[in-house]
């Protein structure tokens, strides 16, 4: 974890933060020329969807909603989306809601028209290019998708996650809007914040660790330390919502150059096989990769401890301890599952997931650690 | 300085760190589809222009350069430069050197075609769009005018800076090099390191400060703090070089959405009147400053002092105090001019220079204390 790898930074052109931005996305679509905008959201948030839809129309914009599944999207979610967008006439997407609608939102306006299909651009760096401007609207404060150059999509027969990464995939446009994420659930709340604490924490403890992406890490570790639990007891706290969304966007902006490591890969199973939400998967798994991780880099957990408000004891290994526990008081405080058999997964299945896992190389080479099948089935086991 | 402010971020589309980027400059500018690449440059970097050319040549596509002064910018160097691009018939502009050849660039880029003149975008928000795609390869570390949304030009008759602010002035493409700053001058290296120092300190310590932008002037601090002597005293040293380039990149990316403050407002008539290289006014007036409005605002004035490495007394007025004497060791050390009277003003210019630094309100206003005519002409006493 030198500081002299080569970085690569794709930004969004413009990212809006506040609350009330959402009225301005209108105004910035209309400025692209735009007149037919397809939004790509999910049934438990149509209202902030009308809301938008309002807001273009003040604007003389003509919209239309689809509307994905409120879990993981699938291939079929994106055939769906796609044929909206085709019979629409679309000339601008927009995802507005979680994960999930933002990654659809981003492959619709990449493979409109059809010049590629989504089997052609899984893996990185293969598609072309993207058809229609695009603007993510996040309503969750976890994945960063409104930043990142990656889509994930459930392959329903192979039971897999399959991911799509470019640089192409970054939105043209993405709006933190605070007052869009207080209806949250709690439990919603809970999951995807530790889900961005992750993508922070990975970021900052990977052998492609770059100083830029740990300023931005660190800084949402801190963020997500003093906020996270606030954002569950307050839920109309803006203050703290903001908090939140800035701390998943830094999150997000760390995907790109630098991307996650074993948690990601460890939780890839959870989801393909056992439709674990993302968040939920990560959040099980984090203090568990993190005990493992530490003893090669106590350092690195160390500084994420101290950003978490643990004192810096000179001693990085029990720094990095204490950072541990305070995570795991944190996820215990906000109330999500703690343990692989609160989502239903039994031990028979981890000789399995153990193997799956293995799969995502991709991840797990950028892991401060090497882990080899049986260590993750250590980790699994751990966590069970 | 609360954070509540709303934020508005445009970001480059790419930006490329590490030593060798020179080289993906070419392939970039050639996958835009470009043919005609105009090099906006200055005579004593035409070394690194050469093998720019080089690169693009490679790659299919012809360049010429623009050499433009060494000293700061006038109208005149922009309407040569727009003519040479017009006579090319440029589809392409790269801007290659320090502040003054990316403004000039950035300016030619939004100008080509004749669609505005220069005096009708002066101001704030007036450019109405920008003509040819357009990089920016910085080769001093100190502006980070490749990611800042802002051109400055001298008007020769009116003796004044006129700046022209828009998102439009934001470069595709940014490419931070550490070999190409190698051969930068030792005074060079100081005074353009202390301009990227004041620009951190200024979006820290301002009206507008938010969080995000709090993260990368920190660490901006942080870097020049760790870096600057060294890359002073071992100009090969390219692990600090580059972190000086990525520290001027975040102080860059602070000028957009906060900008500067009361040290840049007096620098202005420096620069105007007595042909002061930015950098050195700014330098010159930094500790000055900082005492004045330390005052007000101690607690953020200490941040700054911990991260130039000032151990945490717990008395932020103390740590404020520490901090500015830190500063002053910074720029003695590397050998910069320490007061007014080094580079040529006399006591009798500063009442007129006072009254002038009134005018650059837009910046003043930004200031974390406010500051009237007879406090800036006690801040040049001081400096004298």
């Amino acid at each position: 974890m030198g500081n002299r790898n080569r970085l690569d930074l794709y930004h969004a052109r413009c990212v809006r933060i506040g609350a009330g931005v959402l009225a301005q996305c209108a105004l910035d679509c209309a400025a692209t020329g735009a007149r037919r905008v397809l939004i790509v959201t999910s049934a438990p948030i149509a209202r902030l969807a009308d809301e938008l839809s309002e807001h273009l129309a003040e604007q003389g914009l003509t919209s239309t909603l689809f509307k994905g599944p409120d879990g993981e999207p699938t291939r079929a979610d994106l055939s769906a989306a796609l044929t909206s967008a085709q019979d629409f006439g679309a000339d601008f997407i927009i995802g507005l809601g979680g994960g999930s609608a933002m990654d659809v939102a981003k492959l619709v306006a990449a493979l409109f028209g059809e010049r590629q299909t989504f089997d052609e651009v899984v893996g990185t760096g293969l598609l072309a290019g993207r058809a229609l401007p695009l603007a993510c609207i996040p309503t969750t404060a976890g994945t960063g998708s409104e930043v990142t150059p990656i889509a994930i999509l459930e392959d329903e027969a192979a039971q897999l996650k399959k991911g799509v990464v470019s640089p192409f995939l970054i939105p043209d446009f993405a709006y933190l809007d605070p007052q869009l994420t207080v209806t949250m659930p709690r439990k919603v709340t809970a999951s995807t914040g530790i889900d961005a604490l992750t993508h922070c924490i990975e970021a900052y403890a990977n052998r492609l660790a770059h100083p830029v992406v740990d300023s931005w890490a660190l800084e949402g570790i801190r963020l997500i330390g003093e906020n996270l639990e606030i954002a569950c007891n307050e839920p109309d706290n803006l203050s703290a919502r903001e908090n939140m969304l800035i701390a998943s966007h830094l999150g997000g902006m760390c995907l790109g150059p630098v991307n996650t490591a074993a948690v990601h890969a460890l939780a890839y199973p959870m989801g393909g096989e056992f439709h674990v939400p993302h968040g939920v998967a990560n959040s099980l798994l984090l203090p568990h990769v993190i005990r493992f991780n530490a003893e090669e880099a106590p350092e690195r957990y160390a500084r994420v401890a101290h950003m978490l408000g643990v004192a810096d004891s000179g001693d990085a290994a029990r720094d990095a301890a204490a950072g541990i526990a305070r995570i795991e008081d944190l996820s215990a405080g906000v109330g999500i599952d703690r343990r692989l058999r609160d989502v239903g997964i039994s031990s028979n299945a981890l000789p399995g997931m153990a193997a799956a896992a293995m799969t995502v190389q991709r991840l797990l080479q950028n892991n401060p650690r090497e882990m080899n099948e049986e260590q993750a089935l250590r980790i699994y086991e751990a966590a069970l």
